[in-house]
């Protein structure tokens, strides 16, 4: 297995373990195909958020020839942190998968994975915890700040932190090394679970001989706070979220309870796009960006050819249902062919099943503990 | 899987979960077989203390038509600690085992369990990181000195208490665990860890509904004290140890090289039989101590009938000559006949790895974890 960090990517300046969106790939020659790992905890029905800055980027990952992809459905990720409603991770779960399919996201192209279907990404955890230093696990700025969150959320008897969430960024290891991830998708605050993964396999790889390829991190260039849901600022002053699922109704009614600039009501008030939101999602999700600067002008004009709230909730409400209904339209699809969604899940992690196995093995007999009796045997 | 701690089982004083060693069971009637676990790390060539304070129970353990035994060895457990040195560990597994076989240990009657051949030990481990909350994971006495003594010795980059290091008890309720352990023979020192096994097991049983057996500590009323390795007091009075491969010869010079009492050359001094490590062994390993009483009476009169030293070490060296000669001749049949040992390592955890995989399938059954696809397939 011989597996080098690609060289031809363009790096970020002074951390040269971080790149940016897949963006700066295209169109560039790769000499061979570069393993993707990314995934998603199976929370809830995925929303505009997850479409606009995980899945749609997905999609380019999996349009892209030179890229092999994982897309890994976190449960333990969700477990670990929810044992008193795995009820709800259940449906969750599924409804997330037919989310994926229903974006456009292909199981014959890329691999799913189930991280429960994979007893390897646990057994490939458990080695690595003897590489990491107890110190170092635990001196991680992310995993602190979120130990304090779950401190906080006074579910009572929930509220623990649990031996578990210690080890889970040693876990993403796993997750990532077990079948050769290179490239890494993540959101900036996740820089020090990626520096943690080259330090640890960098480890493996000097005590041990083995080349196993240091990921990573691709970072987007969209900042976090225009994400949607309800975890952020921007997210909580756009009142609900809209789910893929949403009917024209559902979205009609979402866009017309948008928040736009008050400034609007008084000709002396600076008009103050920034906080209109209906023009925020138009900015994201529109794309003839010619027309959206028209439409702008005249909206702070405010005369002859001036435009209202009315009409660019209108186009907002055109442009939403034009992404979603096609969404909406392949997810009834599966949700009537559950057979293709269903019996396949378990075949999908058995890609990354196999490519475990050959990992393992590979680690263990450089370990010197893959066959015990090897040498006695005729 | 309907398993209840037994009831008629000796219990000590204020402390239920803790029995004493196999004698208070022996003739009692139990109503079902009883699952035992024990293991050793592999950390080299056995010696006596393995043999007197381990194996001569387990043997006894194994014997006992009512007790089901897993033998683990606990490779994992060296190499968490020992990532520098796995060449060694590979051959001290092979020794350990023909030292097992050569002492009548039988894995036709117990499971030999090789603990990096099972990964549902690391599935189940992972899944019970969840249950357990960091603080009590870290709270734990014995963990604690054994975290110091690592910082302390000095080995350099090596000295670091590792990820693994502070999973390692929760990785041990993994161990009992998967196989239904009900009895785990055990050290005082180790009750700690019986509790927290204990604790977690039975936190899953209350928050899934589930029945797996809270386990019992086992302890030997044998003091450690006497145990003859490096790591305490006594052994280190005693000089070095003796290994049950030990010929005539080397039995001889070691046994010729004791500590005997001082007092002896000197009529007035106070006899201290307490301080004769000749008699100590004797104490221990012979059997007729009708004998050894009179001897003992003899050696301190030191008139007519009186006994010298070179009589007593001559007795010991029949003793343990007696104890370990038979033990070497198996020990070199079986070395001369690898095959016996070896190609059948990868069988004997598989009835481990089948109660693994049952008990896993019913635990994640249970969390809603089982099969996503379950309710929507035909």
């Amino acid at each position: 297995m011989k597996k080098n960090v690609p060289k031809n990517g363009e790096v970020v300046k002074n951390t040269p373990h971080v790149i940016r969106w897949i963006e700066d790939f295209r169109g560039k020659v790769w000499d061979r195909v570069v393993t993707c790992l990314t995934g998603m905890r199976p929370s809830g029905r995925l929303h505009l958020g997850h479409y606009k800055w995980a899945l749609e980027n997905w999609i380019a990952l999996q349009n892209n020839p030179n890229i092999k992809n994982n897309f890994l459905i976190a449960d333990y990720q969700v477990l670990g942190d929810h044992l008193w409603d795995t009820e709800r991770l259940r449906a969750s779960v599924i409804d997330m998968v037919i989310d994926w399919l229903a974006v456009g996201l292909d199981p014959k192209k890329s691999n799913f994975v189930v991280q429960s279907y994979v007893p390897e990404f646990a057994e490939l955890f458990n080695l690595l915890t003897m590489f990491t230093p107890y110190s170092v696990a635990t001196n991680n700025p992310t995993l602190k700040d979120e130990m304090k969150k779950i401190e906080n959320r006074g579910e009572g008897e929930n509220s623990f932190v649990s031996l578990w969430f210690i080890n889970y960024p040693v876990s993403q290891v796993a997750d990532i090394m077990l079948p050769y991830g290179e490239i890494v998708p993540v959101w900036e605050d996740q820089i020090p679970h990626i520096e943690l993964a080259r330090k640890i396999i960098k480890k493996v790889n000097t005590m041990y001989g083995t080349d196993f390829p240091l990921p990573l991190a691709m970072i987007s260039e969209t900042p976090r706070l225009v994400w949607t849901d309800g975890s952020d600022k921007m997210s909580k002053s756009l009142g609900n979220t809209i789910y893929l699922t949403a009917t024209l109704k559902e979205i009609t009614a979402w866009v017309n309870s948008m928040y736009t600039d008050p400034g609007k009501t008084n000709v002396q008030a600076k008009w103050n796009l920034e906080k209109h939101v209906v023009f925020k999602y138009l900015d994201i999700f529109y794309k003839d960006k010619a027309h959206l600067e028209d439409l702008k002008k005249r909206y702070v004009e405010w005369w002859e050819h001036s435009v209202g709230d009315g009409e660019v909730k209108k186009l907002l409400i055109k442009v939403l249902d034009e992404l979603i209904a096609p969404i909406r339209e392949q997810r009834e699809y599966y949700k009537n062919n559950m057979d293709l969604v269903i019996s396949s899940i378990a075949e999908w992690s058995q890609n990354v099943r196999n490519m475990g196995q050959d990992l393992l093995s590979e680690l263990k007999e450089k370990m010197w503990i893959l066959d015990y009796g090897r040498e006695f045997r005729r």
